[in-house]
């Protein structure tokens, strides 16, 4: 079994001093939900968040389904050997499901995401689809206990996709950033064992993890 | 130069016998747009779609937004080794200009669709983002002249991405389908030269995507 980490995910609720924005309670009375109750959207809400600290890497669910998408729908989840958290930036840690078959439509996904800020766990005939609670990054680590933390960055020692899943041992995790710009915190860097760099472009964290989970299928072919 | 066509794709305008449809015409009173004018997509348009001729595959921007993200996004597409084109279902052909950004925010994405369909050219910046017109498959493949059209396909002889990207020449073409399961026409298989299957799994459009475009990556590398 491997691990995903999507860390320091931009996927949070409306900040309760966002709330009473007019584009924010505007957004919320036409989809008929509760200013709070709803996902930060930088794409709805990017007036509302101006003054907001870190604005520029908050309110990015968008990033989030796309990183679900190459992920969920992969041979190595699909049999069973990903396992995949959302850490989020305010430390909230989402399990997905073994199996989980997450919404491809993106309102749906947010729909369904708001529900399990709700409920904190998400039941889809019988089986376990997202679970959340609060927990750190370097928590999570010391919980799931993997044999080797690889993190992906552009500022980490230079390797490859392939040179990520060589370096990856069965029961290993890979670390990929869930914000739009910038660098994982120190905190986050100091719970893993290694920081390597994939690629000469800077790339999106979605093709990353595509290419990331294609290689360790192909390194840990029979 | 390698060419990617996404054909058949369940991408088009909502059909005039629906814009009545209650559900249409609320989404689009919401939304302040025509119905007639908005993209259909079944995650909005389910009921409305009843009786619908292939509602099955029609009305799936969302498949098409997740393929465009795992093309757009990679180095070969960055440093402009790969033209890519959707081919819809009633023979629309869009290309995506060189270098673009396409929004990763859904609705952002959609506005410009359907902000397309109107104008039938999008330009960012002094550069065409997305172009539109009526084109059969067979003549968009007649006007590329690829030295080769390799179709993808759980049908196809069996081979892999690694196959696929060492088949496919400089100049070649790969074609995925944009629908959610079926397979091509017979006419688009024609227009085809090879069909080959990656996956023992069938696997969605976007996953093979961005497999497939990163072996060809791997495969040309100097």
């Amino acid at each position: 079994m491997y691990s995903l980490i999507i860390a320091e995910s931009a996927l949070e609720l409306v900040p309760s001093k966002m709330a009473s924005h007019p584009a924010v309670a505007n957004q919320a009375k036409r989809m008929g939900k509760k200013p709070q109750e709803m996902l930060l959207d930088i794409s709805y809400h990017f007036g509302a968040m101006r003054g907001l600290q870190d604005a520029y890497r908050r309110g990015r669910p968008d990033l989030i389904h796309i990183c679900l998408m190459n992920s969920i729908y992969t041979p190595l989840f699909l049999q069973g050997n990903l396992q995949i958290f959302i850490h989020t930036r305010d430390d909230r840690v989402i399990a997905i499901g073994k199996g989980a078959r997450l919404p491809k439509s993106y309102q749906r996904f947010v729909n369904l995401v708001e529900q399990l800020y709700q409920q904190k766990t998400i039941v889809s005939e019988g089986n376990v689809l997202l679970a959340s609670k609060q927990e750190t990054f370097s928590d999570l680590t010391n919980r799931l206990k993997p044999k080797k933390v690889i993190g992906l960055s552009r500022i980490g020692d230079k390797s490859s996709f392939e040179g990520v899943a060589e370096a990856l041992p069965e029961g290993g995790c890979m670390v990929v950033g869930g914000f739009p710009r910038g660098h994982f915190n120190s905190g986050t860097v100091k719970a893993m064992d290694t920081l390597l760099s994939v690629h000469d472009l800077p790339l999106e964290a979605h093709v990353v993890i595509a290419r990331s989970i294609y290689e360790i299928e192909e390194t840990s072919k029979p």
